[in-house]
């Protein structure tokens, strides 16, 4: 599906693909176009035909089919930016409770190519961010008006933000498996830990990828990107470092949970052993006891006296007893 | 509220809005402008209308009323520096012996800009370092009257200075958890240790982001800071070198901890273990030897014997006194 | 054995070595020479006399005749660039059951001369890669047409694409050994995830020395490659940057692993234990009873009663019940 | 105290504080001053008052006060550099058997003013590389005529090699207490070992720390170092770059012994074990036997035969030895 | 042990001490002065007054003397380079199997001082790299008369390959070492281990001292190394780099074997666990059972059955058997 944005003396008007292959061959004003889930004609029409784009970044494009996608990346093409950027979907469920070790946390690609007059956004999966910038165009035909750069920067600056919710869904994954490992540490826990660390692993390399991307936009190492403009990538990086850093904080926390619960499961070694422990320490010496007496000596003393199970009985329960006060003392109980 | 200063002619009064907004239409002296927790009308008329900063610099600015506020960092708009800078509070009780796993050093935001003539400090919070430079300001006008970057500059000086006592109280908490990791390690050792470790990562990233800051400030990067004032920025920053190199040490302390609390674990077991088996090894065999005598064979050698008893309870304390013996020995008691 | 293709006049033509030496004496066209598992004769005529090779480089491409070749390296020699490549080879079978530590994945090394005019292959084993390129040729002759570095990087290009089915399957094995951690962990294990790491260190020592090198190769610091090449050049680079990347999360995945599997083998220690307790703290204690019951005391309380057994019977299933009880009350069971 | 050293016409003599002042009226010749625990008088008066200091330096010399003092650094104040080293004594007993896990190894401030007339140091505790450097004074006039840096390259080179000693008995103590870790691992094993990381890791921090200054010094980066001295610098530069090798292999070898403590603090709960398993497997098969011939049986099958006994007594010590023969033949005997 | 090669009017010729003096006077050709375990006189003749070398680099040489060596190192003093490399010597018995943890490879220091005309070489020990290049002078003169630079590659390049078989006989070691920790680990497995890292990290360490000397040397930094001679520079340190990265590898590789032993140690102690639980889960039961008929009730039931005993047996041997069936069918045996 293509859909095409023009903005020519103060507003923005949708082309069809004729007016657009008219419109190019006299450029006036500025362009976006977006191709959402396109077949390979559209690609051969559009990126081939009409705009010349390199076939390498072609094929960059088309990589985004596959599961996660290119990796981050933005090349010079001279007369336009080819950039890739990789949103973050993450599946309704939070909280991985199922045995599945497997990412849950989803990449996509928006491919991008960007120049002075025309911004091209390229991706096989529907994206929260593209919708919201054609919302806006509606509303205020200046995004579009003040440069295809600005309205890249709108886009880019969404999926960022849209990265938050996730983080914020680790956190409170992170404290649930926290209670898990201190208060009810399962045979699940550990791949529940593994799962967690893989997942927070894949935010923190999406993150350092594009914050190393949106620095380079944002230093001024290409010609195209406006030194307003410039400004405004700045910011998006921002938000990008503040992710990596509460990924790397989030990676300390898992390790430190790995740690726990290794822990926690030795603790409940020893707290099983002292139980076992206690249990021999009071019965084995008893059953020698009533085995003393049940020899058959004939001469067994106390065997005859009236009390001699009485005494035995108090004499059993005084060791049983003295076992228990030496536990206590020793704070074994 | 917003308070501003004015340095002229040698000495510093305070201005109202209203004449701050005079004062500007024909600037002279140096001022220091500061909101704290600013309404957003204020801000409004202040940040937007009366100085025009940028809308992104502002927008940081009010993400202090967030909780954790905005990475330090700061920002070249040729007619000022925007800098922010992160103070640290620590609630009153210094040790934390509950249960709770967050954190529990608090960050706040103290945004600024810098510019020639002008320091405009923008916080949420009451904060300490403010007021001890509003008081210096009564009691010495040259504060201001060297420039705002030496004002700006005695500003973050006492806030790296507040640094300290979280620090001692680190020190003091990591001493504490030391000995109960040695003297007597309990289910939540382990849960204060992580604490222990997550504090200490705050403290760092927090020392590591304002170190880079300063440094940036201090070399000459900025034209805004005078060469004069240079010098006084790199002492900030050697504060800061100390402090990560501080907070280093004491990360590689708290790993200690770790290895030693699990070190501590383990041979409590080996403890536990080692009292079990001397229990079995002297009572098990006693138990066979009356288990012996109980047999009810018709020919039991000695069953008929007057001294039998007596005989049977020398060989059982021989061998109970053997095996302690051979304890003892092998250093096991 | 030593194949010779001349592109000239629009089409490819395989020379005889004759032919070569004639040629060169007056060169035109473009040319590319294959020396597949060379004799050192063909080595000396060729690499020697006719190119006039630099001795280090000639040492080095016989090297290749070692197991694991040299690692990869691009030299300048003014004239011409030497560079050295790894092929990787994996054996049949893609997981290794039998208790083998060696590594698995083979690499070899082809050695080229990439000059203006001529791109010479050197290798031992027969290469996909090299045979890929030579069909190409066949088929259209601007492949070499376009420049020996045209030609040289489809060749490079192979080889890296060649590396996708060795980390698929690296990935199922991954996915098969975390089955087999947790769910039934045995003596082998260990050594398969050890061996899994070693295959996983081997990729990723490949993929980076290798994107180090199409750096290099793409940055324009070796003027041999052209312009429009660079490119191309880059493009192999985005792969081995997305291999790395892949070796990097896999090395993460088997760290983690190595984690859960220490985990679980100390999860079924305190199963083990968990029983051992359990039977022992049932079974002692009625031991002890039945013991008390088998004392020869003259007054043994119920004794002569009639229903004397069948109370201690119900008293030692109350005992027995009771230690269960407990031990379902604490998730033991 | 302060010493004051002048070098002029190829002699040196000692000046009081007055001649000083006179002198610096009209300086000639090269100057030494140390002030070895100055007042806070003199302070003012020498390095305010006489030779105008810059006050932060100043402030830096007097935190020499404080325990561990300043972290090394070097400043350039265009004039005069100021320096500070961290001079490193050890306690008299070089191995810590007490339980304290405080650091022993004290680092100390040494400060110095760098000029080309003039060198000034400062300290509070008195130093051997200072007394070290005056007796040489006494003996060769020329170690001052060669130039304040000269001079300051002795004393600092003198405090390097100050190090050797500590970096022997820290190797000492390793190997001791890997005897101990490998013969005879106790309780406090843990706490030496960490406490010997501590160590290693504050020489290490002081050396890295050093070593990077001496760079910056040898590396020409300050006019005021001749070209000529550099190369003496560098030298110091070699020490401290071979302690830092030192250091780090130490640290390697320190996590070796931990790894290793655990390990055996493991294998002697193996032990533990196996005694345990050895004896219950022997015993209570025993005890079972004996209890089956004390059964009331009124037909207890051998219970009337003669050699009942005698079979019985052959076939548990069958029962028992068959248990040790198995025991031997898995070598766990 | 002074040996003196003079390269002239192609031919070489050794030189007594008396002949260099007056050769010196009034230099032609090219010059080698081999010093093998010189006296201070020979030290004090040629380095200080022959060559006027500087004193600090001829007492670097003279630190050759101690054990370890000085670590290698380049330095220019402008007239000539000094070099210092260290050649790897190894104990003929290639596999530490007695308890001592010191390291078994030594490291030795050659020293040279590289001029256009002349290469002096210092060493205290003889080495096996020097007597091969005095044997290759013989041979071909050439070889001095290429330049010094070129026999100082000769000899270095040697030194490097002789490296070779260490490596060698560190990867059968770690073979061995992981035959004995899969196969029989024992008490002193891990010092093994520990002392096989030990020797990696030496070797590690030579080679990236040695490949950074190398990567100055052959980049062009030094104006006495000919733009010819870089190339075989470069050689050396492409070697250097493979030896860095298979020492990283066998770093690994240790790693590898020390998690694979603790767990190997961890399996173990879970095979002593289920012995003692099966043993105690047979017997304990049994046990109960026997007591239970040996309890003194008067009206004990089935005590007078004739069949009784028998009874019994089957079911004391059914409790056993069900047992064994519930431990197999839970893969314990």
């Amino acid at each position: 599906m293509v859909s095409t944005y023009l903005f020519l003396d103060n507003e923005v008007r949708k082309l069809t693909i004729k007016e657009l292959q008219q419109h190019l061959q006299d450029p006036k004003g500025k362009l976006w176009v977006d191709l959402e889930d396109p077949t390979e004609a559209e690609d051969e029409t559009l990126l081939v035909s009409l705009f010349d784009f390199h076939p390498l970044a072609i094929e960059d494009c088309e990589n985004g089919k596959e599961e996660e996608g290119h990796l981050p990346k933005v090349e010079d093409f001279q007369d336009y930016l080819f950039v890739i950027f990789n949103p973050v979907e993450m599946p309704p469920q939070p909280e991985p409770r199922h045995q599945s070790h497997r990412l849950d946390i989803k990449t996509t690609q928006l491919s991008a190519f960007l120049s002075r007059q025309m911004l091209v956004t390229h991706h096989y999966r529907p994206l929260r961010s593209i919708a919201y910038a054609a919302q806006l165009l509606v509303k205020n035909p200046m995004t579009l008006g003040k440069g295809p750069d600005f309205l890249f920067h709108i886009i880019i600056d969404d999926i960022v933000d849209n990265y938050t919710p996730i983080l914020d869904a680790l956190d409170d994954s992170i404290d649930a498996l926290e209670d898990e490992v201190f208060r009810q540490p399962g045979q699940r826990t550990m791949a529940r830990i593994l799962q967690m660390k893989k997942n927070i692993m894949t935010i923190r390399r999406i993150a350092v990828y594009q914050r190393e991307m949106l620095n380079r936009l944002s230093r001024g190492e290409f010609t195209l990107i406006t030194q307003e403009e410039m400004i405004y990538y700045r910011n998006v990086y921002d938000h990008l470092v503040r992710m990596t850093d509460l990924a790397e904080s989030y990676r300390d926390m898992v390790s430190g949970l790995l740690d726990a619960y290794l822990s926690v499961t030795s603790n409940n070694l020893n707290q099983v052993m002292k139980v076992l422990t206690i249990i021999s320490t009071i019965f084995l010496p008893l059953g020698v006891i009533t085995g003393f007496f049940g020899m058959n000596f004939k001469y067994l003393p106390g065997a005859e006296w009236e009390y001699g199970v009485l005494a035995t009985i108090i004499f059993m329960l005084g060791v049983g007893g003295g076992m228990l006060w030496i536990f206590r003392r020793n704070k074994w109980l």
